[in-house]
Parts: structure tokens; C-alpha cells; sequence
């Protein structure tokens, strides 16, 4: 257990007496006896809960600091749990939620009394648990949310404040210390977090988690936890704090279990008439009022009930067009890229956290950075090397509501973000996920930097829609398509790859918007290329190359496996193809492509890491160029005997490898 | 930039005039003079090379320190850059390289000259480059490898440091704070990090990374980096520490760019003359000496030569029915523990790193966690909750050679040490990791705490080798295979759920260790169910049901795919059936199984994220019971017209879910 606070002598001889008849006075204020009788209410009815002994302990210690933290401060109305200026009260993991329980119980939320505490169920549940960490930096980026809202509303619509009740571990997870550095460098000065200390023995580290909390522009305030003048001088503190503000709650030297207000709260404490219902009721009245006469009161309708803005497709073609006229280049990087600044031109709620990899990954961009990295909407905000807790942040924006969450970083950095992309997706929330840097783009540098599993690993999520656009134009829809997805996270895929001489033309059949299209068809198909992103080019390259030995080649783009799932089987038969070979063509692992292809095709890809080499170098080693198809497909085909009279020619392949039974 | 030291006021008013010859005495040491001038040609090598303007003004900054640790400290033989108790260098970026280029060109390393500096092709690069805080890691592994080996050679035998040149971008990562604290954690006092300033206008952010590794249990030193005698007297303060340490190289308030010292260095300065060269020379025959006549020669070579102990087939069986004697738990994970715990009774190079996930995970195990918390070997260390720090420090374990690192982590958090599993798949480093608390066994707090896309993600990378086992004896012919594999890091994919009362049979057609194998055969097979871990059991009730209605179901378990798609065609061929109904069980996301399905096969498993509730209403929920699948069986039978004359059973299908085309 950690070594117990004594703040200077008096106090630590106080409480060898009566710490909480001692202070001020010599005695609890009225509020101060209603706390402890709360908190006492409280405890037994976690007792009735049968928790097994050290998580019971753990909810005990903490009952007074919660119960404090209710009654004095929370801005929360039992009535109207999801009113959009409550506090948020985050609860990160499920050993804590049922002290939550309690206060919601005591606070009268009755219409809920029967809804299990589970994310998505109970409307006071902010947060699904996690992993450790991830709640912490959800209510980060939850204060976030309320700091650019502020921004645009003003305090007479937002002005609430995030609570955390975290555990020891919650802090000494990577994510959690990502995410507190962007706090403190965000400066959320309305972002305050109770912990409780370790059960273990590891007092030493939980000391050490405190430090880095301090070192990372945090207030660290430690508190005992059965001290309620402390408590409530540090909630005050809080109050008028110009940092986040962590408040460590420690055993007392001198554990007083009995609070000397054994009495149980009369009627006017609990329920409808207790001070956090009275105070939130009043509260959310004044709020609705000022809301009912303020002048941003659509906007602010609107971004909360995630609808667009009037005229939204007319601005958003313009604003496109604009901004794709300035640039005189042809990849989907810079495209996707276009459409994020065209998009926070005409939505206000658009929030974009940007990583420092999102410009830097290509090389071939380096001129273009200086222009892109200047913030060019204010809602930008420089997340530098913490992917993780820019990811994690993300999550606490969309669950702000009001928002519409959008990052930037690079294609190599989506490992690191994983775990909050999962959250992500497992609460459905909606967000934006530019992924820069695809493709074999990294040059001479990039030794284990070309991603490979990485688009398999993201397509194999569920509720998640990953976009991987071939041209400008392909990306202009697949951005309208993400904006549309409603189940969860949309990613998109973009390559610094420039576009080939060989322009893709328009839709033959089919659109992008439904996942995927023929691009070209010859008059009888007797060969399907589906490929994604750069591949396209190539692909239509390789079915030129392929008419003039006439074979007849269709060339099918796939950006959205998702969308493209959902389509209706006679769609899908059609752009595929019944008959013929089907190759697949992806700069990326082959996993999972055997859905499209069948136990026949050939996949043209990557079955190693990528090493370090220009672009165009690893793409001949892999054998991603429009001769190597040709060749295999001429290959396969008279091995199966579609062609005949030809010599067989011998297939360009960089290394044997198994595929399909 | 970062304000500059100033160690007291003394020092700063010598620095005004001339640093470097107003310390101790006025002069700088002959020794001191070499290291300048040595640190100046560096500089000019470093000229030649065209460098990118920051990148060549960072590394001129730091040629000062690095010069200095290599000639007076730095434990190096050019000669023999792999030599087994060297010290490491690690260069976590590529930024860097250059100068590490320039020592080895400095010091004679004239074997590689021309060999670039790439992992895998320089034998002096010790780690690839890879994202920001994994090279940090590494280096703590391999930190901590050396504590490890030293235990049991001792002094004599190794007797090295590892010593870091990072990047302000390093400090700041999730994973390398992670990495931070567990290395202060296991007191790796050979480890010391000297690390560049920020470029940018990062100064703030740079102090409060340093704060952190300080609450991390570090000691942070901050250095001028043109002034060397601070330089040195941090050096040797690092030799004597008790505890990892960082050393800052700031740049200084007066910059002195001329060192005063602008000959070449002469001809015994550098080359095989250079101090470095002569003193690692001279290290490595006293050490070979030492080593010649060691008692435990034979044990240092074999574990360096990653050979296996004389009897190892023996001992191992022995040690695993052990083991396996003492429990009465039949699941996959209790097995898969038991032969941890078998494997390091005999293999004393085994080092296992658990998190506090391993065990807690599965609620049914809550009884024996009692047991199996126990560190049932030296050689077994806590990582706690910094699962990413722990995966990137294995990397380190295996990259030092002479062990076996193995981890012990729950399923779920494999999302958040895929960075580290990616990089160690890259360099193609042998290690374990061991799964704990897969499949549907989270119970009510499980939330969304079901791993369903982990597995195909896992599977998509590319020299990773995914393990499943059904059963007890399954598991222990992976831990075989396991050993086995060659190419990377090999994964044990653990389930806590008990074995069914349906025990599953021997063998009836080819063998576990070929990644497939055929459980049971009717005569003539109809259906051939495809399934791994737990669902094999579900997958041989479902076959009896099946033959009781007269259709005749094969049951395969396909316990690793990696090694499955290495065999023969006709040995897939033959394991899998050419004609019939393919179906697949898994309780995961599908993504990927069209490979052993074909384009007519079913799959039953995931295409959600699970929810709290016991395992057995989960596997119902997704309907992945035996009655389930027999009737999706029949189902699909009947429509492709395989059976006639029943009425067409309406197929339990929780949810429409397009798949293939």
C-alpha cells in the first residue's frame, strides 16, 4: 500500500484524533455531514452487491471522493442523463461501475434503475470499458470536444466539465501517457481525473505514475480519501485550475472506517430532491432557456443530431473543385488531402487532430509539406508523435457528440492506433480516419516501413469501412461514401503514388460509391484485373498490354470491400465477372482476397515485408507491373487451356507461394 | 530550442570564454584532444555525405558524444563486430545512421565498408529502423537480456552495455515510456541513452519527456554537447550508476562550432589504430581467454548457436506429463501453460516476460490463478500492465542472442503489441508469445473483450506463425511446432474454455505439426466441418448429429494455416476433401477463410463484436452450437440439391451476411 499523505504536522496529529471533527472548526459544515450520510448510503448499498473483497475495499475508499464529487459538483440531471452541457462522468472500466450504480440510485435516476450499467444501453455510461488507458484518453479527447465547441458556442451553451474515475493501472499504460501529454499541451483545464490507489504493493510505482502525470503539464493533487475537508478543497481547487488536474486518492494513516454519521440521508438528500438532482435540474432549466433564445441554436441542433448543413453537396463540390485546382498533383494523397481542408471549409464541427507522420511519410511529397503542414482551419490540432493517444482522443470526441472526429497520420501508424480503432468500432461511433502513405512509396528509407497486412487487419474488423481510392476522382466519391457510413469508423487509404500516363477513364459499369465498378470491359471478358488504389493503373495498363496479344482483359477497381459486400449478389456476379480468370492486384498481403478471387484466381501482391528501395524498384520485385501480370496471366491461362499455340511463356514469379487448397 | 544547461554559475561564465580549455586545469587531456580531433573528422565524413541541412546540424551536434563514447568507453571490436559480449549500439532511426556510418569508418570497421547500413546486411546494426520508441525497447531488452545472462555466466563471461543514441521523438511514444518503466523496474543499470535535442521549437515537451523517464526511475543527465569534459564525466558517471540512465546532449549557450582542434587526426588515431579498435581488441582476447577455458563454454555456445540441449526431446515429454499430471483443467490455455512451465524446467535460456493479462483473463481460471501466478522460474518477469513496452523489449531479448524470449499476455491485448510483433516479424526473430484467453470465454464482464478480427490479423503477416490447438495433446504438438518455426515470432493461441465431454480422437489422417489434419472420416464424406481451437469439439458433436440424419461429415482441425499452406497440394487436397460442403467454425471473424472454403463454403463464427454474456449464450448467439450447424448444413445441402426428400429446414442464422461473390 502506498505510504499515506500527511499534509504537515497538525494535520497528521489531527487525524490520529478526528480528522473530520478537527478540521475547520472543529466540525463538518451541514453540506459536509449530508456528504458523509450520502457516502455512508452509499457504501452499504455497494455491500448489498456481493463484489468480491478487494474490489468492495477499493469502491469503499472511494465512495466519499465520489460521493463529494456528486453532490457538490457534478452538473448532472438524473432526469435527462444525455443532456449535451452535463459533466462527464467516465467510468473507464467495469470494476469501478458500481459505485457509478450507487450514485445513480441515490441521485433518483429511476427511469433507468432496471437498464444494465453497459455502454450503449445505459445513457449515463459515457464510455464502453476497454482496454487500460483507452477510457482515459477517450475522456481526454471528451474534454477536448467541450474546449472547441466552447470555442464556437460560447460558455452560455458549453460549459461543462469531464470527470474520470480511473484506476492505478489506467495511468501507466502508454495510451494514457500519450494521451496526457496532449492533454497538458491542449492545456484541458476542464478535464480532472479521480484515481484510486493500487490494491497491490506497488505504491513506488503509482508515486511514479503520479510524477509523470506532473511532468506532463498535469495538476497532481493527493488527497486522503477519507478526508473530506481535503476532498472538498481539492474539488474547489479543481475548479479554478488552469491545468488537468489528476487527484490522487490515498489511504488515510489513520483509516477511519466509521464516519461518525451512521444515520442514513433522509428523504430530502437522495433521490429527485438530492443536491446533484436539484442542482442538475436547475442547471439544465437555465441552460434550456438561454438555449431556446440563442442565436447559433440551429447550428448547434443540427451538429448534435449529426445532420448537414443546408446546401451541403453544392458547397462541398465547389469546395473541392477549389481546392483541387491549386494542385497540380495527381495522387489520392493529395486528393484525400484536398477533400479534408474542402471539408473543414463548409463544416464547422469538423475537429482534425493531425499526427506529425500524416506529411511526412512520402517522399515524393516533401516539397508539397511546407503548403499542407500550416494548420489550415483553426479545429486543427497537432497531435506530433502520439498516434496512439490522438487515436484514443478521437474516440472521447465522438462520444462528446456535436463533433465530427477526422485524423491524419500515416499508413504504418494505424499498428500503433489499433486498440482505439477497435474501441472505435465496437461502439460504432462515427470518425474519419485519413491514412497518408500507402503503398510502396517509402524510397529508399523505408526498410519495414511499406505496410502489408495492414489493409487485411483493418478490412477484417467489423464495422469498419476502409477506403482505398484509385484516382482524384475515385477519392472525391469514396470521401462522399465515408461521410455517409453510419455503422462506425471510416478509413481511408490514400498513395503518394503519382497517377500513371495512363489515365483511368470513367465508370464503365457500376460506381465507386457501391465499393466497386468495372473501369474498362472488352467486348467478352475472358480475364477480370480487380485492383485497388495505384494497383488500377497498372491494371489497365496490363489490359492493354494484354489486347494487343488478344486476351481480352476487364479492369475492375475495389476501393471498399464493405460497400461492396452489401451489394446485392447480381451486382457483384456482374462486375466480377462469372466466368474467366480473376486476378487480384494490391501492393498489400493477400489475405482475405481469395473472397473475390475464388479457389482459381491469382493474387499479384506482396508475401514479404517490403525492404528499402525505390518505389518503382520494389514494385518490379514483387512483380507488380503490368508485364509481370501479363505473363502470369498468359501462364495461367494456357496451363488451364483457354489459350493454346503459343509457347508457354515462363511466369515472372518473384517467389513460389501456396495459395487456396 | 531547448534553454541550455548551465551547471551552476562557475560554469556558465567559463563558457562564455572557451569551455573546453578552462575546465580542469585549463587544458584538455591528451586524451581529450584525440577524442576532439577524432570528433572532428567525423564531422567532415559526415559533410560528404549531403545530408539533408537538420539532419546534418543534429548529427554534427552529437558527433561530440558519440566520438566520445566510442573512444573512451564503448566496448567495440571492428574486427569482429558480432562478438558475442560487445557492447550494443543501437540506432533506433535512420536519421542517425550517418554517424554511426562515420564511427565504424573511423575505427576501422574495414570488412563492411561497402555493405549499407542495413539491419541484416551491416553486422554492427544492431535493431531495424521501425516506429518512433520501438528502437528504445529493444534496447531495454537487450538490457535486460545481458542482466539475464549475466545471472547465469556470470561476470566473466558477460560483461556488456547497451548504450542508445535516440531522438527527442523516441521519449515521447506510449512504448517507450512503457519500455522506461519497466526498465526501471528490473534496476538495468547497463543501459544508458544519449539522446538529441528537438530540432524544432520543442523545448518544453522535450524537458517533460526527460521528467518522465526520471519518475520512470531513471537518471537523467544534462550535457552541452560541445563541452567535453562534461561529456566525459557524464560517461563515467554512467558507468557507476545504479540505475538506467539518460544522458541529454543539449546544445549550448555559447555554441563553440571550431573545437580548437582542427588537425586530422594522425594516423594511430583512427582505423585499427583508433583507441576504440585497440581497446576492443584487446577486450575480446581476454574475453576469448576467459571463454576458452569457462566451465560452462559448451552451454554459452550452444544457447548462442540457438541449438537444443542433448535429451531435449526426452526431458521435454517428461517435463509436459509433468506437468500436465498435476491438472485437472482441460483446456487449451492450462496445457499451453503447463508447457511453459515444462519447457523452462529444461531449457534454461528460456526468459518469459508475462503481463498481468496472462491469467487474469479468463474468469473460469480465477481458481487456479492462485497457482500458476507463482514465478515458477528465475527467469520469469512481471511486466504488468505495459504489454507494448513488454513485446518491444522481447524483440531486444531476441536480438542479443544467446536466450529464448517467450511472453505470456492475453489475446486481446495482442492489438496493442502489434507494433512490436510486426518488428520482430520483420527482422525475423525467433520468440513466443502465448495467448491466454481466447474464444468466448470473457463471461459478463466481457464487454468487448472478445477478440474476432486479432486472429485474421495475425494470420495476414507475413513469417508469423499463428498456433490454435483443440485440445491438450494438441497443444503440446504446437509448443513442438512452435520450436520449430524458423522464420519469426511463433504464437500460441490459448482458450480457457473446457474441453466438451465429446473428447476429441486421435489423428485419422496426417498430423497436427503439418498445420492441418483430418479428426474423424465417415466412409463416404458428404461435409467436410473445418475448425480450430475449441470449436473442433463443437465441429465433432455437430458430425454425430449430422450422422445421425443420415449425412456423412468429416471433421478437420486446422490448427495452424502457415504451416497448413506449406504443404503439398495434395496433402491440403486430401485434408480438406475435393467434392462436398466445405464449412468453417471458428468463433472469429471469417475474414480470410475463403482460402480453405472455396467460393461455395459456409463459415460460421463472428461477424460482430461479442457482448457481456456467459460463453455458452454467446456461442449460441452466434450460433456456432452443433445443432446450429447441422441445420446451416442441411440448409445448404438441400439447396444445392446434395439431399432431397426432407422438408427444407429453415437455417438458424443470426444475421445475413454477404459473402463471396
Amino acid at each position: 500500500m502506498i505510504r499515506p499523505v500527511t499534509q504537515g504536522r497538525h494535520m497528521a496529529t489531527a487525524s490520529t484524533t478526528d480528522p473530520h471533527l478537527s478540521h475547520e472548526d472543529g466540525a463538518l459544515s451541514a453540506q459536509q455531514i449530508g456528504v458523509a450520510r450520502m457516502s455512508h448510503t452509499a457504501r452499504l448499498l455497494l455491500q448489498a452487491e456481493n463484489l468480491p473483497d478487494p474490489t468492495f475495499d477499493l469502491l469503499s475508499l472511494m465512495c466519499l471522493p465520489v460521493t463529494a464529487l456528486w453532490c457538490r459538483v457534478l452538473r448532472f440531471d438524473p432526469t435527462a442523463p444525455d443532456w449535451p452541457d452535463r459533466d462527464r462522468f467516465v467510468v473507464p472500466s467495469t470494476t469501478m461501475l458500481p459505485l457509478l450504480g450507487a450514485m445513480l440510485t441515490l441521485t433518483g435516476n429511476t427511469a433507468h434503475t432496471h437498464t444494465p450499467l453497459e455502454y450503449g444501453r445505459h445513457p449515463a455510461i459515457e464510455v464502453a470499458p476497454g482496454p487500460a488507458g483507452q477510457g482515459v484518453a477517450a475522456a481526454v479527447g471528451m474534454a477536448l470536444a467541450e474546449q472547441q465547441s466552447s470555442l464556437r458556442f460560447g460558455r452560455s451553451l458549453v460549459n461543462h466539465r469531464t470527470w474520470v474515475l480511473a484506476q492505478d493501472t489506467d495511468l501507466a499504460t502508454g495510451v494514457a501517457m500519450e494521451a496526457a501529454q496532449l492533454a497538458g499541451r491542449f492545456g484541458l483545464d476542464r478535464l480532472a481525473m479521480l484515481v484510486a490507489p493500487p490494491s497491490a504493493t506497488q505504491g513506488s510505482e503509482f508515486a511514479d505514475s503520479l510524477a509523470r502525470f506532473s511532468a506532463s503539464g498535469w495538476t497532481v493533487r493527493k488527497v486522503e480519501a477519507d478526508n473530506l475537508p481535503a476532498i472538498t478543497s481539492a474539488l474547489a481547487a479543481t475548479l479554478r485550475a488552469r491545468k488537468p488536474t489528476l487527484i490522487a486518492c490515498l489511504p488515510s494513516a489513520s483509516p477511519t472506517s466509521s464516519l461518525g454519521v451512521h444515520l442514513l440521508p433522509e428523504e430530502e438528500l437522495t433521490g429527485p430532491w438530492s443536491a446533484t438532482a436539484r442542482r442538475g435540474a436547475s442547471s439544465r432549466r437555465s441552460w434550456l432557456r438561454r438555449f431556446a433564445r440563442h442565436r447559433q441554436r440551429a447550428a448547434f441542433e443540427r451538429e448534435h443530431l449529426r445532420q448537414r448543413p443546408a446546401l451541403f453537396e453544392e458547397d462541398w463540390h465547389r469546395a473541392w473543385q477549389w481546392h483541387m485546382r491549386s494542385t497540380h498533383d495527381t495522387s489520392t494523397q493529395e486528393a484525400g488531402l484536398a477533400g479534408l481542408h474542402a471539408l473543414s471549409d463548409i463544416l464547422p464541427e469538423l475537429v482534425c487532430l493531425t499526427a506529425a507522420s500524416a506529411y511526412t511519410a512520402p517522399s515524393a511529397m516533401q516539397e508539397h509539406t511546407g503548403k499542407r503542414t500550416q494548420p489550415a482551419t483553426a479545429n486543427k490540432l497537432d497531435c506530433n508523435i502520439q498516434e496512439h493517444g490522438m487515436a484514443g482522443l478521437l474516440n472521447g470526441l465522438a462520444l462528446h457528440g456535436g463533433l465530427l472526429p477526422c485524423c491524419a497520420a500515416s499508413m504504418m501508424t494505424v499498428d500503433r492506433m489499433r486498440s482505439a480503432l477497435r474501441m472505435a468500432a465496437l461502439m460504432r461511433q462515427k470518425m474519419l480516419y485519413l491514412l497518408t502513405g500507402d503503398g510502396l512509396a517509402m524510397g529508399d528509407g523505408g526498410g519495414g516501413w511499406q505496410p502489408v497486412e495492414q489493409l487485411a487487419s483493418l478490412r477484417a474488423t467489423p464495422h469498419l469501412a476502409v477506403f482505398r481510392p484509385a484516382t482524384p476522382d475515385e477519392t472525391f466519391k469514396c470521401w462522399e461514401a465515408a461521410l455517409e457510413w453510419q455503422g462506425g469508423p471510416a478509413v481511408l487509404v490514400l498513395c503518394p503514388t503519382q497517377g500513371s500516363t495512363h489515365t483511368v477513364p470513367h465508370a464503365y459499369y457500376g460506381s465507386a460509391a457501391r465499393g466497386g465498378y468495372v473501369v474498362s470491359q472488352p467486348e467478352k471478358r475472358q480475364v477480370t484485373l480487380i485492383a485497388s488504389g495505384p494497383e488500377v493503373a497498372i491494371a489497365l495498363e496490363a489490359s492493354h498490354h494484354l489486347a494487343e496479344r488478344s486476351i481480352q482483359a476487364a479492369v475492375v477497381s475495389i476501393p471498399c470491400w464493405e460497400l461492396f459486400a452489401d451489394q446485392p449478389s447480381s451486382y457483384r456476379q456482374k462486375v466480377l465477372g462469372t466466368a474467366g480468370l480473376r486476378v487480384g492486384i494490391e501492393a498489400a498481403s493477400g489475405f482475405g482476397w481469395e473472397r473475390w478471387l475464388g479457389p482459381e484466381g491469382v493474387f499479384v501482391g506482396m508475401d514479404d515485408f517490403g525492404t528499402s528501395a525505390p518505389a518503382n524498384a520494389l514494385y518490379e520485385r514483387f512483380g507488380i507491373t503490368a508485364e509481370a501480370i501479363c505473363e502470369k496471366v498468359e501462364h495461367h491461362l494456357f496451363a488451364s487451356g483457354a489459350i493454346r499455340g503459343l509457347t508457354p511463356p515462363a511466369p515472372h514469379q518473384p517467389r513460389a507461394h501456396a495459395r487456396g487448397p
